[in-house]
């Protein structure tokens, strides 16, 4: 279902700008949040740059673990995008439920190279480790990360390049502002 | 035919992550480029960033003028998009069309609070001033700006949100690699 991406075309899944999940682990812990502000950094090795606002307790776990992921979820995963991103991870704790992943009931996989959970039904994952900037993560809430293995559903994603056609499901999605996305369009080639 | 933004809402003009092109003047000198990777930093003041490679034109004039427009191109002027990200405005210098907007004959109009042409024809601009972060330009450059004014086509924003239905020729465009483009697709609330 999912294939294992050369690093060296990685960007090109976050390149046309989707709405993002970010996944974190730190022991017994993990989290889960949705993001709309990442980007590429950079080709080889690949980077990304990602907002992560410091009331967050990703960004807890992000800073006691050194590495993340980035999920890049699709339409038929809209709602819970929307669930993950207006609850937080840290009221959870020491309820029966204790993370957002039992408490929505969201089916995961092992990472290959971080801690952190990668969700089932996304379309590609990017795993990162932090690239520690203390000054512009205080300033800023900016994060960066070096992208140490990456994977992407061959239906939509292969040869480095993505290919939607005929599964209007699995495209991304591109958040606008209070729950109203866009979904990526029709390839075309200039 | 165009809004000024109030600047509340000035994210939102990125937020869905659209390819950009980023345009820039000192003195007599101007210049344009193609960017995919940019992202929104901050609500209020917004703040944007943005991946600027050393040997760019562009960056000497960013770093010269300390500001830069971001322009929002659409599916009519993805060719022209190609065409000013595959060519170096530094090679036009001296020549008798001696900047790339005199080269390929690209309309302006006049910035409110910077000097930065903005492209006719965009569907949305975003004036920034350069918030100087030598280290991060120097190690990965990534550069931040403040909006300072932004502006959309009302056709295809108005009211804080986008709706493209109707003007297909006008939807943001999202680079993936080499000229491959994806158009923004049907808007949904989640």
């Amino acid at each position: 279902m999912f294939n294992s991406i050369m690093l060296d075309v990685a960007y090109r899944l976050l390149n046309h700008g989707p709405t993002v999940l970010v996944t974190t682990a730190h022991g017994e812990q993990c989290n889960i949040m949705a993001a709309a502000w990442s980007m590429p950094l950079d080709f080889d090795p690949p980077k990304i740059a990602i907002v992560i606002d410091k009331k967050t307790y990703t960004r807890e776990l992000i800073e006691a673990s050194g590495s993340f992921a980035i999920n890049v979820p699709c339409c038929a995963q809209a709602e819970m995008v929307v669930q993950v991103g207006a609850s937080s991870g840290r009221e959870l704790l020491g309820k029966e439920a204790d993370n957002k992943f039992a408490a929505f009931d969201l089916p995961t996989f092992a990472a290959s190279k971080i801690a952190a959970p990668l969700v089932a039904g996304c379309v590609a994952w990017l795993e990162c480790k932090l690239i520690a900037e203390p000054h512009i993560q205080d300033a800023y809430d900016l994060f960066l990360g070096e992208v140490v293995a990456a994977h992407a559903d061959e239906r939509v994603f292969s040869n480095g390049h993505w290919h939607f056609d005929g599964h209007d499901e699995l495209r991304t999605i591109h958040h606008v502002a209070g729950g109203n996305f866009m979904a990526i369009g029709e390839a075309f080639k200039a």
